[in-house]
């Protein structure tokens, strides 16, 4: 492959970009012959420079909601970007989309708009702080919440000072939330959780009732603001916040990738008890106010409402789980499932169930021939463009794969 | 003007969004009748919902430098977006732009792509920190470096010691600079300097030789980085970094606004000598590897390497500030000009020269009348879409309104 555009692209790439490629799509830790570069994606696929088609279960890490070029999205985007995208001024547009959520997220009375996940996780850290001028923010272990200097999952070039008012609990684990609670005292600001814990390179889980009517009552106790970080499942797992199907409304939710299929866009939801402190924040972005996002939005929004392109993402994760299944047990080979169908981790274990990371590098290697494009370590994502088709490929491609792992 | 379409969406943006709107784009602090939403964006003009032109001297507070709604740039935008935008891996145009940039840039060695312009002077800052894995790093007091927690200048939401290890100095005094220095002792990670004073509500100051030559010693001294910020001024001063001119080159350099004329982009360049820092920080963003930003940043290059938009866009500027000084002469109301042409900062004052600020704010919305957009107290952008009609249509404007500020 040493010819190939990939190869020659990242020798070229070695050069002008440290370490050649950086963050969550550096393929660094995948096998070598993972490609780096894309020439093409369409719907539920992609293609590398070779010209070989991927069924893509990563999705843009998240972004391709409804499918890749999407005609009706695209088209609203390059209506808008002819009218005016990035101006002295947003566009009514930005009036419109935020009613739009509002009326569609159940605990949301207004929303800001911004350009990275990051940005959102940050203005919910600010106004959790803002609101009662308190410190002490509890985060689940291990969750990622973004790349700013507060966050960063690796911290070189950061202070310890950035994390000195943040306390750690374990996901779903009330015992360890209650010990947070008591050491944040009535200095608490906010409770930061994710929908579902799906953190790199560990199995997933679904979220407790217990765990998150926990979170919510001690906000509540302790004036604090919960913050439901949904910028990875927002839209995949409801057409609500993620923790609406709990009963379980927070304060804050943070959104990004999916928001606009895959154009930027993310943005802070929060309810009324929260407008103050959010209002008595400064946070601002060059492109935080462009229209030609927010028209993609609304259409993105529109096609949410009124398809089911949930349900269907959500049948073709359970076919592919159930296939997946089927194959393990015929083949011996022990494969673990987790998290919702749709954001599923499809980890290679050994017969005690410990994750086994060179075999799940290997699966992924292997079926990179068979046209499909898997993650040893981070959570997939389907797309409502996938077909039963593709789920077909995917299954004949690992169970032909399979009998290689089996050693 | 109650009933009008500005003044609606303004009341229909105060339910829906913090005190109607937020960072730079608010309007709060102009005068009442400053639209808050433009309906349409066209070369150096845009239109608010009532139809009225305006000429605009904020170019969306940067990102304008050709001019809105660019065909040849919005074309391949659109174009690169049909092939593959936010994709599972980025697009070779990725690393086009980055050579391309290189190639350019005569201090940059390597790239790293990102979105907000905060995204970039975060990702300088922990370079510089992981470089020699010292703290402290030096600030111009006041000047505007983005607004995550570590630099908002409104610290609301953030803590004290998310600025521990920060030492302010005033913008081009060595004196103060030196004194920063002691205070740093071996533990000096870097310095940020912006390309000149452009500090909110503050006359504008260029550079002297002097401080940009103490800051590049002190930092070869003591093995930190030398940061220029780049954000705002970038592509509007040089086609390089604008402190090439005084020939001093930075380790680090901060990129967003202009790159892709107003599509999403934003990066940290940066030497070799700071290469392996960069590479060891940890930050992504789901959208900082979209291609078709970069496809229009390639094609905005181009026409930067191509054209004269520089020299004209500078003689515009020199034409404006040249009426403007004629003007203030013939009326006897004294005007402050300050602040590159280009990117000036036009402010009206006392018989002393102290800044008149509801001065400031009546002749913005005086000029409103006449089809002129200017800004109160931030810095202004000319784009080189402006032509001799648009400056003489200002200057006309401007003599008009002039008379009413002597009182």
């Amino acid at each position: 492959m040493g010819g190939s555009v990939n190869e020659q692209l990242k020798q070229r790439a070695q050069r002008v970009i440290p370490n050649g490629m950086y963050g969550h799509m550096s393929v660094q830790m995948q096998s070598p012959r993972t490609p780096q570069f894309f020439s093409k994606a369409k719907g539920a696929h992609m293609w590398d420079y070779e010209g070989h088609r991927y069924i893509d279960y990563l999705c843009a890490f998240g972004p391709n909601l409804l499918g890749y070029a999407h005609e009706e999205i695209d088209g609203a985007y390059i209506a808008q970007m002819k009218q005016g995208d990035s101006v002295t001024g947003p566009s009514g547009k930005m009036v419109e989309l935020c009613e739009a959520y509002v009326d569609q997220i159940t605990h949301a009375d207004w929303v800001m708009t911004c350009k990275n996940g990051t940005d959102a996780t940050t203005m919910a850290l600010m106004t959790a702080r803002a609101h009662r001028d308190k410190r002490k923010v509890l985060l689940a272990s291990g969750a990622y919440h973004g790349a700013a200097t507060w966050c960063t999952p690796v911290p070189k070039g950061t202070l310890p000072e950035e994390r000195a008012h943040f306390i750690y609990y374990q996901y779903n684990d009330v015992e360890s939330l209650n010990a947070a609670l008591d050491e944040a005292g009535d200095d608490l600001a906010g409770i930061f959780a994710a929908p579902f814990k799906h953190d790199f390179m560990t199995p997933q889980e679904l979220p407790t009732q217990a765990y998150a009517d926990a979170v919510r009552r001690a906000c509540d106790d302790k004036d604090a603001l919960l913050i439901v970080d949904d910028v990875r499942a927002g839209f995949r797992m409801e057409r609500n916040c993620s923790w609406h199907a709990l009963n379980v409304e927070p304060d804050l939710s943070t959104w990004g990738k999916s928001l606009a299929n895959g154009h930027p866009l993310s943005c802070l939801m929060g309810n009324d008890r929260a407008r103050d402190a959010a209002g008595s924040i400064f946070v601002t972005g060059s492109f935080w106010f462009a229209a030609a996002p927010m028209a993609a939005a609304l259409k993105t929004l529109e096609i949410i409402q009124s398809t089911d392109y949930l349900e269907r993402t959500v049948a073709m994760g359970e076919r592919l789980r159930d296939g997946i299944a089927g194959i393990s047990k015929d083949s011996g080979v022990p494969i673990h499932q987790s998290g919702p169908p749709q954001m599923p981790i499809i980890m290679i274990t050994d017969e005690e169930g410990q994750v086994d990371n060179k075999g799940c590098v290997a699966f992924c290697d292997k079926l990179l021939d068979h046209g499909v494009f898997f993650h040893p370590y981070h959570n997939m994502f389907l797309t409502s463009a996938m077909t039963d088709g593709d789920i077909d490929q995917t299954l004949e491609a690992i169970s032909k794969v399979v009998p290689a792992l089996a050693r």
